[in-house]
């Protein structure tokens, strides 16, 4: 058993964008030279999240909607109230959808469906480059 | 430590079917000889999705009208009008829920609560046949 | 290779009451003994949840009403109908959230983000004292 830590970094446009990075996370499997196991993906800080989907233009189109349904952009926020800087929704947002994911990995294969990838989502009001944090861990 | 895989099959009508998979998890568990650690539950694909509720007739139902609201099966997706395949509900309400969870157990017995069991959610748009991968690390 | 495994007491006024665990998560990792992992965050019970957001009042007063807005506490839910216990809605809310979080940690540290609290957020419809199990996993 062993664990087998790697950041990386990807820059966004914020507003909800969508990035894949399923290749970043092969790339933290691969160099931890462990077969079996599980990756957890992890974005540090409070307006962006984690998931999977499939990375087509249509869905993630649909997806961006129904975030602004959920939390929309132009109603009141306390936050942006407090602290003034417009990203009460990206908070709010952040939270709903959850900073990490773990996924099982069987030699050296993640087990994720054909038309399913990894995503970060940032849902800040701004450009952003973040850090990722995948920590390997297994056998 | 070790990492034990396992894998199972359940059946689903679609249209946010919710199955109740503890049994099987508990299975995966008593099979792997590992005593204490946590279990990470997985569906692959991305129209399906795993979470824990009190497994009762009530509130599933109750759960199906929230997804509903969350995003409604009949309202316009860019996703059915690039690929006709209608589900573009069912990929973003797999988004929003999220593939996996990941449940710690002790002494062999995961830490649900007595009302709490482990659900897939499938909201595909036709009967599936979904495999579930559940991958125990401990010791 | 170790596992470490356990449980802290919170209290919580239910409603949505969300209560910052950030320390008592980094007291789990402190005493295990384990410089690298994962820390699994799980509340057992199908009536709460755990994420992380910046613990400040406004984000906090910003996310309640999302919840709202997702589950509102006031309209029908057959869990009532046929249990009259009246939280038909937390059970909703917290299927949706999801009852765990896995964070990563290098050095004993966890990467979270700097404005990045972990909380439980209790959705039930009275005062509560909840059990948090953290599993605590690596070398």
């Amino acid at each position: 058993m062993a664990v087998c830590s790697s950041v990386f970094q990807i820059k966004t446009d914020g507003f909800s964008d969508i990035k894949e990075i399923t290749p970043k996370v092969e790339n933290a499997i691969g160099k931890s030279n462990i077969s079996n196991g599980i990756a957890v993906v992890f974005v540090p800080g409070s307006t962006a999240g984690i998931t999977t989907i499939e990375f087509e233009p249509g869905v993630i189109e649909d997806l961006k909607k129904a975030i602004e349904r959920l939390a929309p952009q132009n109603i009141h926020y306390d936050h942006n109230a407090r602290w003034g800087d417009g990203n009460g929704f990206a908070h709010v947002r952040a939270a709903l959808l959850g900073p990490s994911i773990s996924v099982p990995f069987s030699d050296g294969h993640m087990c994720l469906g054909t038309w399913q990838q990894i995503v970060l989502v940032d849902f800040d009001n701004r450009l952003r480059t973040r850090e990722i944090f995948v920590q390997v861990i297994g056998e």
